[in-house]
C-alpha cells in the first residue's frame, strides 16, 4: 500500500494576496519545476512533431502521456522492456500518465461498466479489453512515469445529478484500490475528484479521496462541454476543499484565458491537448488571439507570427513564410506552429509565475487577456 | 548576357588513381562546398520536415529547390518580395533551383510545346502557364538561388532517336536564350545535358553546351526508367567530353549504389528525393541495406537504426520506438527518418571524399557496396 511517495515533495514559496494563486515548487525523481505549470500532452510517447531537445529548449518540465493509448499500442510491455517511458521515448524530464479513464469513456466503443472496472473495445482494431483500478495501476508502474493517476469514471456533460452521483462513489472506491495497489515508491499517486457540475458531489469526491490521502489532487471532468462559469465554479470550490500543502492539478485545460482564471483560483498544474491541435488546423495563439495562418491576408505578411515572442519560429520565419507551407500541406508548418504554440502557453505559465511572485498577478491577468481577446488585432 | 559567375568557383583538389572520381571545392556567394556532394531536395522550400538548423548539423551544404513549384505556390513575387529564396526559407546555405523543365514534363496536365516554350496547366488548380526561356531565367533570378539551371526538355524513357535528338536540338537553343537572358552576376548558371541514352546525342548536346559555356553542366534525363547499366554507361561518356574543370551535376539520382557509381564517373554534385521519400514511406537507409521500419520484426528491437551510424536518431531511439510511432502515424516518425536518411547519405558522400582523398576509393566502394546489399543484413 502507498505511503505517499518519498521521491515526490511540493512546497508553496509564495501565495497571491488577491486571489487563490500558489506559488510552488514540484520535486519528481526527474528534475523540480516550478508550478503553476503548462503539462503538453505527448498522447501516444510524443509531442506531436517535437522531439524532447524542443520542449527543453522551450521550457517544458513534466509532459503527459496517456495509458489507455500506449497499453493498446505499442502495448504496455514493450515499453516496460525498453525501461520505462522516459527511456522509450528519450524524455529525460517529469513525466504524468493519465490511468486512462477519460479515454476509456470517451473513445472506447462498447465499454460495459460494473464495479469492477470496465469492460471496452479498441479504438484501433476493435479487440476487446478489460481495465479495473489494480490492471491501470500496474500499466502505470510498467510504464514508469513520475506522477500517476488513479482510474476514474469521468461523467459526460450533461449528466443528471443520479448518474453523476453513482460516477463519483466508483470513483471513489477505485481510489481506494489504487492507493492499495500502487507499489512503486518512485511515483506520485494522485486522487481525480469528480463530480460533474454538481457541487455537493464535487465537495463530498474530493473530501472522500482527501481521507485516503494522495500525493495530490486532480479536478477531473471539466471541459468537457459545460458552460465556462460552470468550470471556474466549480475549481472555485475545490479551491476551498483541497488541502493547501498538495498540488492541484485541473485535467484537460489549457484555452490561454483559462489558465489564467484556473490559476487564480488555486490550480498549479494544467495539461491540455489544445496547442498541438490548434497547430495541425494551423491556428496560432499570439499576445493578440488566434490567427489563422491559411487566411489569404498572410500570403504578403512579413511579419514573425507574433511580433512580441521570443521563440525559435518567431524569430526565423514570417507569416507569409508559414502560409506557404500550410496551404502546400508540408509537415513543416505543422511542426513550426506545435513549436510556437507550447512555447506560447509555457511562456504564459513563466510569466503567471513572476506576477505571482511579484504580487502583480491581477494586472498582469487584466492586461493580457484584455489584449488576447481583442478582434482581429492580427 | 551571362559571361560566367564572378562569385562561384570550382577546383579541383585530387584526382582518383583508378576511377574518374574527383574531389573538389565549389565555391558560392553563400559559402564552400566541398564535393563530391549530395543535396537534399526542398522542393517546396522546405527539406521536408526539418529545419535548416538540422541540415547544417547534418553537414549538408547545398539544397535544391524547384522552380517550378514555387513559381505555382506561393509565387515567385511573394518570394522576391520577401528578399529571396535564403531569407524565405531561413537557409543560409548554398541554394540550388531547378528550372523546372522536368516538372513541366513529368508533372503538368496538358502541355504543349512550341519552339518558343511550353504551355501547360498548374497541377495545382489547373491554371493556364506559359514558359520559356527567358521567363525561367526571371523566375530563378527572382529567387535569387546561388546555383540556377537552364530550361530544358526532358524526353521521357523509352523514347525513340528522333524525340530524343529534338530533345537535344531544342534543349540547345533554349540553353543559348537562358545564357542571353541571364543577367545576375552572383549567380551560376548550369546548361543540362539531354539525349537520352543515344550516347552520340549526348555528345552532341554536351558538346553545344561546352561551346556556349557554362559554369557547369548537368546531366539530365537519367533515371527516368531506364535500366542501371544505360545510366551508367551514359555517366561513362559524359566523363569523357565534358571539360574537367567545371562541376557536374548528375540530377535526380540519390540510390547510394548510383551515388558510388556516379563519383567513379566524374560526377561532382547529386541531388534526389529519395532519401526524404523512403522516409514518409517508412524506409530507413542502413550500413546493411534499406530497413522497414513497419515491419513486426522491429517491435521488441531495441536497438538503434543502424548500429554504425552516428546521427542524433541512432544516438537517442529505438527501431522499436520509432516503428511504434509510424505504425500510430505519427508525425514525428517521418521527421526522425527524413533526418537519419540525409544524414547517411551525406555521410557517405564524406566518407567518399576521404577515400578520394586518401587515394582507397575502389576499396571503400567495394567495402559499402557489398555490406550495403547484404540480404538481411538488419
Amino acid at each position: 500500500m502507498s505511503v505517499g511517495c518519498k521521491m515526490f515533495g511540493f512546497v508553496i514559496n509564495r501565495k497571491c494576496s488577491a486571489t487563490g494563486a500558489r506559488l510552488g515548487v514540484l520535486s519528481t525523481p526527474h528534475g523540480v519545476f516550478e508550478t503553476p505549470m503548462f503539462m503538453p500532452v505527448g498522447t501516444q510517447a510524443t509531442v506531436k512533431t517535437l522531439i524532447p531537445e524542443e520542449l527543453y529548449e522551450i521550457g517544458t518540465g513534466i509532459i503527459l502521456a496517456n495509458s489507455y493509448h500506449l497499453y493498446l499500442r505499442p502495448g504496455t510491455e514493450i515499453i516496460h522492456m525498453a525501461g520505462g517511458l522516459h527511456r522509450f521515448m528519450n524524455y529525460r524530464r517529469g513525466i504524468l500518465t493519465d490511468s486512462g479513464g477519460y479515454q476509456v469513456f470517451s473513445l472506447a466503443p462498447l465499454r460495459r461498466i460494473t464495479d469492477d472496472g470496465v469492460y471496452f473495445n479498441s479504438h484501433i482494431d476493435g479487440s476487446r479489453h478489460f481495465l479495473n483500478p489494480e490492471k491501470v495501476i500496474s500499466i502505470q508502474e510498467d510504464l514508469g512515469a513520475d506522477i500517476i493517476m488513479c482510474f476514474d469514471e469521468c461523467s459526460p456533460y450533461p449528466c443528471k445529478y443520479e448518474e453523476a452521483r453513482e460516477a463519483v462513489s466508483r470513483t471513489t472506491k477505485w481510489a481506494e484500490r489504487c492507493l492499495q495497489a500502487h507499489r512503486r515508491e518512485d511515483q506520485a499517486l494522485f486522487g481525480i475528484v469528480q463530480g460533474n457540475v454538481y457541487e455537493d458531489l464535487r465537495i463530498e469526491s474530493a473530501a472522500s479521496l482527501v481521507s485516503l490521502g494522495f500525493d495530490g489532487y486532480a479536478i477531473g471532468g471539466l471541459s468537457v462541454g459545460e458552460p465556462k462559469e460552470d468550470m471556474y465554479r466549480i475549481i472555485e470550490v475545490m479551491n476551498t476543499v483541497l488541502p493547501e500543502d498538495k498540488p492541484r492539478y485541473l485535467m484537460g485545460v489549457g484555452a490561454p484565458e483559462d489558465l489564467v482564471e484556473g490559476v487564480k483560483r488555486g490550480v498549479d498544474m494544467f495539461d491540455c491537448v489544445l496547442p498541438t491541435r490548434l497547430a495541425r488546423h494551423g491556428t496560432a495563439y499570439t499576445s493578440r488571439g488566434k490567427l489563422v495562418i491559411r487566411n489569404a491576408e498572410y500570403r504578403d505578411d512579413f511579419r514573425p507570427l507574433d511580433e512580441e515572442c521570443g521563440c525559435y519560429v518567431c524569430h526565423n520565419y514570417t507569416r507569409a513564410y508559414l502560409r506557404h507551407l500550410f496551404k502546400a500541406e508540408e509537415i513543416l508548418a505543422l511542426r513550426l506552429l506545435t513549436y510556437h504554440n507550447i512555447y506560447f502557453l509555457i511562456k504564459l505559465m513563466e510569466n503567471i509565475r513572476s506576477a505571482i511572485q511579484e504580487d502583480r498577478l491581477l494586472v498582469f491577468c487584466e492586461r493580457f487577456l484584455t489584449r488576447y481577446s481583442e478582434p482581429s488585432g492580427n
